[in-house]
């Protein structure tokens, strides 16, 4: 299911041999009936963006917020690529608007995998009349497109939102390269809902702020990053809340599903910042904790050494009274009026060993709070990073 | 010898038992004969700033920039310990100072070590005595000083610059936590040279900038980095600019033994970002490369994969072309005018492979340059972390 739950979407994977090993990694998402339809993305902030990041941008722009389809590579990112990057993404578009007889301006471009690489458009070019022909509306037809578009991934990532008449669809890869304004991440939202475009993209841009880009694993961005949404318009006209608060619903899960994914995670940490003084100070506290190499080598070891924590928070630059500073894991108050409060250390080390921890620092300044989630730092992000080939 | 290099001035090392394993953990470094003399320090940025920290910073300001003495201890930080550690930091200045009969707002105290415990005070104050009776002038004296500031560094960190007519000793302590605006790093510099405190400040804030602030090793600042200078002014008066120089190249030099010396480190790194439209633009850049968690993980496997070093130049917020970009290791360009430049990727691979090993950005968008030295990141910093007992 996922992408193909909502009405009007087929959707299908192929492996087209840009990854050597064979494995999926070319995905198809199209409306069905053939498009346009209201369409909406965001993208990387990366200066660097790659070559189908910017054909994309430039074919919502001249389609004011419509496309017909979303197809997806993996195994190369296309970007550092140069003309011939450039190249190779606007074909790749073409041969799947012919495929599918509809313009290739409302044809979405996006890839993921290495930087610096030339897409093998050959392999591309003649996967794409297959791919078009193998599209379906099946749980299964979803579930190829999800497989397609993973990287180091170990698995699928999917999901499905069920909202008072219309529903959301989605699915993503992640696995490393993952910071906030966006993640070494590919996503693609489909619902049915009837919306018009700029209210489409208004709602995706909460969504996004509200999940994906509070979500941080390495403190990198992406060239590639694109969360799209197709909106089929075959259900009901909804209020823009109800449609933010669905998208946000599905792209919060999605980006939890990246973090237990994450390159060499073995373990989730949601960082609650409160009692900030402004909601920039607490989402930068929130930041700071959540992507220092210590807090998080300190996750990976369960050792609850909050004295990194509290540095963290007094090095982000926010407001900040370290006297005022409360520091919890899970229940357990360990810090307070600039000292430690006696705990039982064992326990929270146990507390810390769970899949999935939460750090609470009230900072006790303010009303302002924010979470980011992020992940351990141990052997096997180092395992997974330190080559390529 | 260091800081016992230029004259006038005395320093040893013992094990007072703040570290359970017996090893030095008490250093002192004082004017002989007694001061006070002209002295300046630049300190952490952290908020949560440590007790130590704080005292000396209001000693400096008390005294308009002179002290008599220097005493560090390694294996307790003394930082978010409430009330007891302003104390304990105050108890220790006054004890050095009855020891010295000097004032206690001419002696500075620092301290490294983990964060959150409190300092065993009646251990130090009882090892005081001993301290200052074997303070001594020799090259030993100076190297017990720098043996006892030691957290987890495998070895001491020592330096001697001769100047025409003053010469600048000095020592150090780093391991992990290093980040610009100085690092989880100790270093005591003395010099002969006659020179008012303000300008000895001067020379001081200029040389730490050129050199401290430029080596990062996790990204993170912690909450005691100090480094502070005491010119007993035996000998000539000095330019100030010939100061700046020997204090430059002093703290460079220290530096660079940090980084070698630094946690699970296997490998460093000088990140050169040239052609860079703004001072501020190259320091972003060359930051934004030299922190990036891919990069180091890449530089730990003598991984070639400029990509990742393209990407972060492009997410550093510097103004950035992707056309006029050129990414060099050492003299082989292996990115020019938006793609790959055919290199042999297996010499690029050995040369990676060495212990110091250069990268270099040229922007291509103007004449500002900047250089930040970083290390790789490997097993060892995760081992070394991720548990404190």
């Amino acid at each position: 299911m996922s992408v193909t739950a909502p009405r009007g979407f087929r959707a299908t994977g192929v492996a087209a041999g840009v990854k050597e090993s064979g494995a999926l990694d070319l995905a198809l998402v199209a409306a069905d009936p053939a498009g346009p339809v209201s369409a909406a993305a965001t993208f990387t902030t990366n200066r660097a963006a790659a070559a189908p990041v910017r054909l994309s941008q430039a074919h919502l722009r001249t389609t004011g917020g419509r496309a017909s389809a979303i197809v997806l590579n993996s195994g190369c990112a296309n970007a550092a690529t140069g003309a011939a990057g450039d190249a190779a993404a606007r074909t790749t578009a073409a041969a799947v608007a012919a495929g599918l007889g509809v313009a290739v301006e409302t044809v979405l471009v996006c890839s993921t995998g290495l930087i610096g690489i030339q897409l093998p458009l050959g392999r591309v070019e003649a996967a794409v009349p297959g791919l078009v022909s193998r599209l379906g509306t099946g749980r299964e037809d979803g579930g190829l497109a999800a497989e397609a578009i993973l990287t180091t991934d170990t698995h699928r990532k999917e999901v499905v939102v069920e909202a008072a008449g219309f529903r959301v669809g989605g699915m993503a890869k992640g696995a490393g390269m993952i910071a906030p304004n966006m993640a070494t991440m590919l996503a693609v939202l489909t619902t049915d809902a009837h919306v018009a475009p700029d209210v489409l993209a208004e709602s995706l841009r909460r969504a996004v702020r509200a999940s994906f880009n509070e979500l941080t694993v390495d403190g990198c961005t992406s060239t590639n990053d694109t969360v799209a949404v197709l909106a089929s318009g075959l259900g009901d006209a909804v209020a823009p809340d109800a449609l933010t608060e669905a998208l946000t619903s599905a792209c919060a899960d999605l980006a939890f599903q990246l973090a237990e994914d994450a390159e060499g995670t073995t373990r989730v940490a949601r960082v609650h910042v409160l009692g900030a003084k402004s909601d920039a100070d607490a989402r930068r506290a929130a930041r700071a904790v959540a992507e220092s190499n210590l807090v998080k080598t300190s996750l990976y070891g369960a050792d609850p050494y909050w004295g990194r924590i509290v540095s963290e928070l007094g090095a982000s630059g926010a407001a900040f009274d370290l006297d005022r500073v409360r520091v919890s894991y899970g229940e357990t108050l360990v810090f307070e009026r600039g000292t430690e409060v006696a705990h039982d250390r064992d326990a929270a080390a146990r507390y810390l060993s769970a899949p999935v921890v939460e750090v609470s620092c009230d900072l006790g300044l303010g009303t302002a709070h924010a979470t980011v989630l992020t992940t351990d730092l141990g052997p096997g992000y180092i395992e997974e990073n330190m080559r390529t080939s």
